[in-house]
């Protein structure tokens, strides 16, 4: 069947999650927004393109950065209200400059931090 | 620093996605929504509990299916706006009797249902 971006279930404001995945280990880096235009470019592009809801534009990860993430596969879910996107990642994912956004991990009723930012 | 539920970033509707991971291969199983208390009993309990939409109610994951979600570790997000449950999965995560939800890939432009349902 054709994938058409219309298809999918997004929320009022016109976004569906999309978690990224390392591609090669498997860690969840992130989680952002994307329209069905951001969904698109990322497919046409190979490049993935979230839509940035603070700035209400599209947000080309790692455009400024250089922290880009190469497409690898993206999958729907059952429902199709969520994507998950099988990445290639070039430096950190998070703006801390971690590798992961999920670096804080909560252990005994108390937040542990589990990573340090990487150097540079 | 102690953990208070309170402290993150709720949607509109007062909700967070939460993100479940296999804790042991890595692999994403499904991402649903939780309030703030049903992150305080899937920490109370150790099983997993979100809020469903549709039903407008707790959903403890697998209470009628018995396919039951064990916590193992929450970890929250730079924004404080994502959960990631890394978790140990009775049977299959998806209501379609999948391991996964995300059994859907687009490849060339294509859908393509990468995962049967389990037997039984």
């Amino acid at each position: 069947m054709s994938f058409d971006p219309a298809t999918l279930t997004f929320d009022a404001a016109g976004l569906i999650p999309a978690i990224a995945q390392d591609a090669e280990n498997g860690d969840v880096l992130m989680m952002a927004w994307m329209n069905a235009e951001a969904v698109a470019r990322t497919l046409e592009t190979g490049r993935v393109t979230y839509w940035s809801r603070s700035r209400q534009q599209f947000w080309i990860k790692g455009e400024t950065s250089g922290h880009v993430q190469e497409l690898v596969e993206m999958r729907v879910d059952c429902d199709r209200d969520c994507l998950l996107l099988a990445i290639r990642q070039t430096g950190p994912a998070c703006h801390t400059n971690r590798r992961s956004c999920f670096y804080t991990a909560i252990r005994d009723g108390v937040e542990v931090v589990t990573m340090a930012p990487e150097a540079g």
